[in-house]
C-alpha cells in the first residue's frame, strides 16, 4: 500500500541511557531511517546531489509520545503511514510497536510510542547558503496516497 | 527567576548531517541538557540512585518546530521556561536563540527554533523493571514557578 | 565458526557529518553492535541485571582505522574476529566492507576500514559504584575460539 | 603554549549508557571536540566552505584507552597536546582528567581516559566525490608546535 511502510529494528546498548531505558531522543533517529527506507522503497531519495544542486527534505517539526519504556534488545516494528501528501511538504505519522520484549516474542505486539514528522522539500545549490522550496518530484508523488487517520488514532 | 534558564552552547561538527546543518534530533538532547542543569541550579537531580533507589523523570512528550538552519560553529542561546508545575510532572517549553552565525555574533538573537518537553516523576527499586509515578520533592517544587506563556509565545 | 562474525548494516542519514561522509565515532558503535549480536548469537548477552548483579563487559580499549569514506546509504558488512579469549577478557578485530557504494552493490567488497575492541569482564551490585572483574561464563567461553591473525591482516 | 589546548565539559545524560557510565563511543565525539576548539583558538576552521571547495580535515585513525568510568555529572578536563606535526597531518594525543565526580570538585584530578587522533588535511571540490590529500595552510602551521612525548605518557 502506497501510504504505508514497516521496518523492524533491534534496540541496541548504545541506544539506551543510565535510566535503562532508550533514550528518548533516539526514536527520532529511527523516525527518519524509516522516512528513508520508505522513500528508498519507492526508487528515491531523501537526499541528493546531482549537477552542483542538492535536493533535501528539511525537517520543520518533529514530535512523539511515549507510552512504554524501550530496553534493550527489543524489537520494535517502526510503522510509518503518510498523514499529508502535499506538492512540497510531506507529514508522517509513526507507531512503534514492541514486537520482542528484550529478546522474547509478545503473542501481541505493544504500541509503545507515536511520532510524528513533517518535512519540507527544498533545493540547494552546492557551495551556497540558500535553501529554497521546491516541488517533490511528480513521479514520487503519484505514487503516494494519504492513510486513512483511523490508522494511526488506534490505541 | 524560578521559571526560566538559559544555556549557551556552540554547534559542534558531530552535530551536522550531509545537508550541512544541525541533525533535528540533536535539539531533543540540547532541551534535556538545559533540563538538567536547570534542576542542577536548583541543588537537585534529575535522575539520582540513592538507598537501593532510582529517582528520575522519565519524557513522555517532546516536541520542535525548526524556523531556521543551524549551522556549525552557532552558538545557541537555550531558554527553558516552565510551561506547567503539577505534583508529578513538569512541562517545559524552550526557545533555541542563534547569537552567533558561524563565530560571528548577530546584534540581534534569531529565534531559530522552538520546543517543548513533557517529563513525569518516577521511583524504580534497582534491579526491578517496574517504574512507579511519585512526587517531585517539595523542597524542588516550591523553587519552581509556571511562565506567562507570552514569554514562548513570542516571535 | 565460533571465531567470527558478521552483520549487515545500511548507513543511514543521521550517521553522516557535514563532510558528507559517516562520522568517524560511528565506527565504534557499528563494532559493538556487532559484538553484542554475535554474543547474542551464542545464547548470552554482554549486559544482564539478575538477582541484584549487573554482568557486562566494560570497553577498556578501542581503535579504528580508516580507508576510504562511508557514504549515506552504503552498505557494509562488518566481519568481527576473535583476537584474544581470556578467561576474564575479550579482544575482538573488526574489518568494515563496503557491499554497496549508494546502493550499487559492488562486485568486489571493498575494506574501508579496520578496527579493535578490548573488552573486560565486570559485575556491580546493583546501586553499588564498585566494579568488579568477573571471570566469563564457562559456557559462553567454551563456544569461542580465536581467530587465525591472518584473517584480519589481509588487504 | 602552541602544542597542548584545554577543554572543560560535564557528562550530560545522554552521555550514559545502561551500564550507568559514560558510552564509549562518546569520548571520540570530545577529542573531536576539543580539536575543533584548538584550531579554532588559532583562527582557523577544521571544516570550511570557499569558493566551491570544501576544506577538511579526515580522521584516517582513532584511539582511546580506557582507565576509570565517567559518570553523569562528572567534569572532565580534556587535554589536546600535538604529537605530530606534518605538512598535510596532524597527530594529537589527548587526556581525560576527571575534576569533579559526580558534581564533587576533585582535589587531584583523576586521569581517566588516554585517547589519539591522526587526521589529513584534504579539499574536495563541491558536487565531487574525490577527496584530494592537500597542504595545511602556512599561517595554521606555523602557530603549532610538537608537545614533548613525556606530558601525554605521564601517569
Amino acid at each position: 500500500m502506497p501510504y504505508e511502510f514497516s521496518m523492524r529494528r533491534r534496540m541496541e546498548f548504545s541506544d539506551t541511557d543510565m535510566a535503562g531505558i532508550v533514550h528518548f531522543a533516539n526514536l527520532f533517529r529511527f523516525m527518519e531511517d524509516t522516512e528513508h527506507a520508505f522513500i528508498r522503497s519507492l526508487g528515491f531519495r531523501v537526499h541528493a546531489e546531482q549537477q552542483g544542486r542538492m535536493n533535501g527534505m528539511v525537517r520543520v517539526h518533529a514530535e512523539c509520545d511515549y507510552h512504554q519504556p524501550l530496553r534493550y534488545q527489543d524489537e520494535l516494528e517502526i510503522r510509518l503511514l503518510v498523514e499529508r501528501r502535499g506538492r512540497r511538504s510531506l507529514r508522517y505519522r509513526f507507531l512503534f510497536f514492541k514486537t520482542e520484549d528484550r529478546g522474547v516474542p509478545l503473542t501481541t505486539p505493544l504500541l509503545s510510542a507515536r511520532g510524528a514528522l513533517a518535512v519540507v522539500s527544498v533545493n540547494r545549490d552546492v557551495g551556497q547558503d540558500e535553501i529554497i522550496p521546491a516541488e517533490l518530484p511528480a513521479e514520487l508523488l503519484e505514487q503516494i496516497e494519504e492513510a486513512p487517520p483511523e490508522l494511526w488514532k488506534q490505541d
